[in-house]
């Protein structure tokens, strides 16, 4: 074990796939079923056959890279995080974790250790939910999660479902189901390392984070239909205005997240979209997202109860009608203390620093955790941006990931 | 003066341009120098022609189709509107007007009629300012208000300004003083008929509007920026949420203009985008219009002059930062009394009753009245509606419209 060796064959790894982006230039934009990622998942099954996997895709688009231990039978160890990225996003989030996972096989093949169990590397499809507003798509098909019903139900930006998006991209819709594992019997546990993506790690100048616990989180797309008049000709008594409307609940979520208070509670309003948007014109109709995140199930309540009422007054006051479709909902999961104790373990015996903190960020792992041993390791983000070009993660850091999780593999599955 | 046969010959007119929109099936969408302005264009030349007018394009796109008077050397009457539209809009709004001139430069000669002046039907450019957020492009251009610097400041939303979307359409932009007029020697008065495109004609069951004056109008982008920010990760007092700095001013422009009250007074935000306009990170960039008229210049000062301290309060507070850019600004204006008083005489004469009112809309005559004797002739707009595939006026209406004109240039001008 060798930080040095890994921290370079790491850089080099993620160096390689900052190219596959939508948007050269501004960051990272690897949507889903995209020509992105279909070139990003090429390379990643080179570098994973090349690290001594056995590798394949499976029917949701998933890539996994597979490591036999020297039982046949016993149920797998999975390290694994998403390849697809937010729009103008950066190129630590999701694919650090794809990449500490091939490492960690590199580490296994050099030192010529077979575990007892299998390990599978696995890059996840869809985790950020950026073009058809859902996320976690890879592991909620491998948790047996989605059918039929839910690919044609979810659309992007042009009217694209996921049914049809798999199509272009080359997978059978229509053999979803398969991507389904038997996790009971053929999966062990879960890992997940991720950068953290916020401040509290990076500024506490420790070496890494033992996730215990991830938010719950609630995303809702609300839609405000008034009428699209003149700007000029139409008194204002007479106007059933959506951006008015919409405008006098955006501007309250921020405030109701910081009344609810403590435990990691945020809500953020990110997107949104006007129709006909034209500056001569009321707006008939705005759109926009709502996504409400706490540890705490009852801040989540506080907010979206506070949605729904004031929809209903300001609305109501006006004259404009209103949908509110819910497009998540996750509660918050707590993560597996005994992978906990096994990280610290090899934490102490590398001699890297550490603490126990909640994930703000949904992940793969939020999941995996309700039914399969899991657990995650972050690594500290530069000024704790991320989802921006401007995120950043050391390769050192990224190698230490690896070693403390190498390290865990062999006291305890060897 | 045969008002059916006015009616049907202006309705077989008016249903030929319904199809140049390029949002078939949701309204009319025909911005500025487009293929859709270029083949509605085409066919206003053919119709003006068929109606035995001379026909010309000048070099900034307007078309003007001109009848000679008994004394070559008299100023023109000019009685034009414009052929673009705003996005989804209707079939109505600017096209009546030309097709009303039309009908008229028929009537004369089905009457054999010569008039001491000559007239001049003109199809103006780009009176909506949909595409590159500016406005009454082809009058001002007439009026020598628009120079090269004009032509390469405004751009539309993918970065084409007006001098390169000219030279598309077929056009020299270096030519564009060319459309300037001599109007001191060359118009003696500006004709415009227009649907009302709002409820207060309509409500009173009267047949035409005479409009006394036109409002003002300012308009503006504001862009706030702020933070791209995980939306997870990123602690509530972390943040610097464009959205949430922008909601709280847009939120707020409806109910300055309800303080400023009366005089026509609107304020409308009709238009937003948002970067990079996703669910999970939060707002860098939203920009925004703020467009704002009335009859009387201080409420226009007073819903401004909020708009930039509330900017400096709620920006400077969150550690956004702002920027705000003027796209136009157009005072009152007073349109002609004695042009007003010849048209008056003529509802009277046809038996048609008619209104003195202001138009809370701007007009290609906003651009005209402060220079050439200008007036306007409103129409009934059912319910009110405009900017709007529900657009509707009646062609009885039209060719009312079309017979007092008439009957104003057979008195006054022959």
């Amino acid at each position: 074990m060798d930080n040095q060796v890994s921290t370079s064959r790491i850089q080099k790894d993620m160096e390689m796939f900052e190219g596959f982006t939508s948007t050269p230039g501004q960051g990272i934009t690897r949507l889903p079923f995209t020509i992105e990622v279909r070139k990003c998942v090429n390379l990643l099954a080179k570098r994973m056959k090349s690290a001594g996997l056995a590798v394949r895709e499976d029917s949701a688009g998933n890539l996994i890279g597979r490591l036999e231990g020297r039982n046949p039978d016993a149920p797998a160890l999975v390290i694994g995080s998403h390849f697809d990225s937010v729009r103008f996003g950066g190129n630590f989030d999701g694919m650090a974790g794809i990449i500490v996972g091939i490492e960690i096989a590199r580490m296994l093949r050099d030192a010529a250790v077979t575990l007892r169990n299998p390990i599978e590397i696995m890059g996840t499809h869809d985790e950020e939910g950026m073009r058809f507003g859902t996320g976690f798509f890879g592991t909620k098909a491998m948790m047996g999660e989605v059918d039929g019903d839910y690919l044609h139900r979810f659309k992007d930006a042009d009217g694209v479902s996921i049914y049809d998006a798999m199509i272009c991209y080359g997978l059978d819709p229509v053999r979803i189901k398969e991507a389904a594992r038997d996790y009971k019997k053929e999966i062990a546990a879960f890992l997940e390392v991720h950068i953290e993506q916020g401040p509290v790690l990076g500024n506490s100048g420790l070496n890494l984070g033992l996730v215990n616990c991830i938010v719950g989180m609630q995303r809702y797309i609300v839609t405000v239909t008034g009428r699209p008049d003149h700007a000029g000709t139409t008194p204002m008594d007479m106007r059933i205005d959506a951006m008015d409307c919409a405008s006098k609940i955006i501007s309250q979520v921020s405030d109701w997240a910081k009344q609810a208070g403590g435990n990691g509670t945020v809500a953020t309003v990110g997107y949104a979209q006007v129709m006909p948007n034209a500056m001569n014109i009321i707006a008939q109709e705005v759109s926009f997202s709502v996504d409400v995140r706490s540890k705490d199930q009852a801040s989540i309540d506080y907010i979206v109860g506070k949605m729904h009422a004031e929809l209903e007054r300001v609305c109501g006051e006006k004259g404009a009608r209103f949908t509110v479709s819910e497009k998540l909902r996750v509660p918050p999961a707590d993560l597996d203390e005994k992978l906990l104790a096994m990280l610290a373990q090899s934490c102490d015996k590398l001699g890297l620093s550490y603490m126990r903190l909640p994930s703000g960020a949904g992940h793969d792992s939020l999941q995996t955790a309700p039914k399969i041993d899991t657990v995650m390791v972050f690594v500290p983000s530069k000024n704790g941006r991320s989802h921006s070009p401007a995120e950043w993660s050391e390769y050192s850091d990224l190698a230490n990931a690896a070693c403390v999780l190498y390290d865990t593999l062999l006291t305890n599955f060897q």
